[in-house]
C-alpha cells in the first residue's frame, strides 16, 4: 500500500520574523489561506487516505501538528527527539510504517513546498509508487531546472526504462550535491540534469536495505528503535538513541552513494519558497513589480516584498526590498541579502531577545 | 503674573505611524522617558507654577492631556472645538488667562519642542516675560540657523536695545515666512536673521490689541467668547464661534505686518524634531552611525534611523532609511523622502484603513 510521509521537522529560520521556533515554516500560511503543511496533506487527498499519512516532527511543534491535522491517527504523528537530518527521518519513518504495513511503500514529502498541480503531482506521485513497489530502489521526482540554482542537489538523468501513465522512468545516472555558480551553470547546459524536489518514492523495507548498506551505524540505531516500537518501551529507546543517530541527509548519505536509484522528471509547478524573495514569485504583484501580501501601501516603490503579517505596511521610493511585519518584530532587508536572515536571527539570540525567535 | 499657555493641537502626521489621530506628536516618548507635552510642563518647574500653566488642545486629546498632567486645574485645559491655526489659539488662551488675571504676561510654547538647557530656557523666558510686562510688545525668542532650513520663519536683529539678566533685547527689525532655498541661504549668509522658535512672550491684553488691529474678524469673534467665558454659555459659544474664526498663524496673521516687536536670541539647545531624521540628531547613534530606539539590531547598515515602537526591529545591509515599527503599522522610507510621510497617511485614508490613522 502507497503511505506518505511528510517531513515536517523544518526550522525555517529563514522565513523570520514570520517564521519562530514554536512556529515553523510549514505552520505559516505564506501563500493563500492556508498552512503550507495543511496544504500538504490536503493535496494527497483522493490518493493516500489519512490513515496511511505520517507526519514526523519535533516535540516543539507536534502538538500545532496534531491540531492542524485532526483527521490523522495520533500515531501518525512521529516526534523526532532531535534534528538529525533526513536519513535519520525517513529512517524513522520507515520503522514506523514498516511496524504496521511490512510491504509499504513510502511517499516521502516535505512539509513546505508548494505545488501548483495537485492532480498532476498525485499522477506523478502514484506512478513512482508502483515503479518502486514493483522494481524496488530508491525513485527521485526531478524538477526541470530554470536557473542555475546553487542551492539545489541534482540528479542525473540515466536511460529511461519505462513509462507509466505517461510519466517516464529513468535510471539515475549520477546525484550531484549542491554545485558551485560556474558548474550549476553546466548542469543547467548539459540539459540532463534535474533539480532534487526531496521528493521520494521507496519501499519502507528497500529504504532501510540501502541504510543498512550505505550507513551502518544508523541501521544499528533503528534496529533498536524497530524492537522496541509499539512496545512500552518505545519513548524511552527514541529518546536515547534517536539523538544519537549519524545526522545525513537521503540524498547525500545514501543516493549520492550509488545503488538502484530512479528518476521520474515531473513538470507540475513547484517551488521549495527557500527565502523571501523566492515566496515573491507566488504572490501577487502590482504595477510596480512590488509582491504583496497583508494591508501593504507603497508609494513610488518597485520590485519589493512587502509582507504584512498582522502590521500595515507602508513604504515610499524603496526598492528591491523585503520588508516583513509581525506584531512584534519587523525585517528589513534587500531581496540580495535575503540570505543573511538567519545570520540575523542569530544575533538576535546573542542579545537574547528569546521572546521573537 | 507670567502664565506659560502650552499650544498641544497639533495633529502631528509626519511621525505617523509613532503618531496617529488620537496620539499626537505631543502625547510621544520620542526621546527619553516621557511624552514632549510632560517634559515641556515640567521644564516650567521653578519658574511658572502648575495653577498659571495652560493647554490649548483638541477634543479629541483633552482626556490624554488632563490624565498625561494632573497637576493642572481642570479649567486650565483649554478645548478647541476646532482647529483655527496658532493665531486663534493665542487669543482663546488670552481670553481664558485675562478672564483669571487681566495683567497677565503669557509665554507661549509649543508643546512638542525639545529643549537641552531647562535652566537656560527658563532665564531666557523669565527676562522675556519681564521685559514685555514693562515695555508692551510681542515678543519672540530666535533660534542662531545652523542650515539654510526651509521649514521654518525667520526673525531679522533691528537694534539691541537692553540687556535682562544677560540676555539681549532687540527690535524685531523684519518678519520672515519660510523662504525658498535661495533666500534662505542668503539670509543664513546674512548673519543677523535667527529661526522663530514658535516661542512667544506678550501681556495677553498687547496680543488682544494687536489681534484687534491686524485682524478685526478674529477679535470680534473672541469678544463674543469673552463675554460668555465662565458663564453657562461658555461652551456653547465656544462651539458656535470659534470654528468660524479667521485660521492664521501668530507669524503670518501678526508678526509679519509689523507692529511694536522684539527678539531675544536664545542660544539653549533647541529641535522642532519636525520629522523622523531631525529626531535621528536626539537619539543615540551606533558606529555605522545608525540612530536607534527601541529594540533595534542592524547588520551592515548605516546611517539608518530605526525605531522599535515595541516590536523588534531587524536590518541587513540597509543604508540612509527611516523604518520606525509598532504593532499594528510599520514605516519604511529613505531620509530623503520622510517630508512624504503626510502623504502615505492620507493614501492609508484613502484605503479606508482608518484603525492605524
Amino acid at each position: 500500500m502507497l503511505h506518505a510521509v511528510i517531513m515536517a521537522g523544518g526550522s525555517g529560520t529563514r522565513f523570520w520574523p514570520a517564521s519562530r521556533r514554536s512556529r515553523p515554516k510549514q505552520l505559516l500560511a505564506l501563500v493563500g489561506d492556508l498552512p503550507l503543511l495543511r496544504m500538504t496533506r490536503d493535496r494527497l487527498d483522493g490518493l493516500v487516505p489519512p490513515e496511511r499519512v505520517w507526519v514526523v516532527t519535533t516535540a516543539g511543534t507536534a502538538a500545532a501538528v496534531r491540531e492542524l491535522l485532526p483527521e490523522l491517527p495520533a500515531g501518525n504523528v512521529i516526534v523526532e527527539p532531535a534534528g538529525r537530518n533526513t536519513a535519520a527521518c525517513a529512517g524513522l519513518a520507515a520503522v514506523a510504517v514498516l511496524d504496521r504495513d511490512p510491504e509499504a511503500v513510502c511517499a516521502m514529502l516535505p512539509a513546505d513546498h508548494l505545488i501548483g498541480d495537485p492532480e498532476r503531482f498525485r499522477s506523478a506521485l502514484a506512478a513512482g509508487g508502483r515503479w518502486v513497489a514493483r522494481e524496488g530502489g530508491l525513485l527521485a521526482f526531478g524538477i526541470r531546472p530554470t536557473r542555475p540554482e546553487t542551492g539545489y542537489g541534482y540528479l542525473e538523468l540515466g536511460a529511461a526504462t519505462a513509462r507509466d501513465d505517461g510519466w517516464a522512468v529513468h535510471e539515475l545516472a549520477s546525484f550531484v550535491e549542491k554545485p558551485d555558480a560556474a558548474r550549476a551553470a553546466a548542469l543547467l547546459d548539459a540539459g540532463r540534469f534535474l533539480w532534487n524536489a526531496g521528493i521520494f518514492a521507496w519501499r519502507a523495507r528497500d529504504l532501510r536495505l540501502e541504510i543498512a548498506r550505505h550507513l551502518p551505524d544508523l541501521e544499528a540505531g533503528l534496529q533498536r528503535i524497530a524492537a522496541a516500537w509499539g512496545t512500552a518501551a518505545q519513548s524511552a529507546v527514541l529518546e536515547e538513541v534517536y539523538p544519537r543517530l549519524p545526522a545525513t541527509s537521503v540524498d547525500y548519505g545514501i543516493m549520492e552513494r550509488g545503488g538502484r536509484g530512479w528518476v521520474v522528471p515531473v513538470d507540475f509547478p513547484w517551488s521549495d519558497i527557500g527565502s523571501w524573495p523566492t515566496l515573491a514569485d507566488e504572490l501577487p504583484a502590482d504595477d510596480g513589480g512590488n509582491a504583496t501580501r497583508g494591508r501593504v501601501q507603497v508609494l513610488d516603490g518597485t520590485g519589493n516584498v512587502l509582507v504584512g503579517a498582522g502590521p500595515v505596511v507602508a513604504a515610499i521610493g524603496v526598492h528591491d526590498l523585503v520588508v516583513v511585519a509581525t506584531p512584534d518584530a519587523v525585517l528589513v532587508v534587500p531581496k540580495e541579502h535575503a540570505q543573511r536572515v538567519k545570520e540575523l536571527v542569530e544575533a538576535l539570540g546573542a542579545r537574547g531577545w528569546d521572546d521573537v525567535l
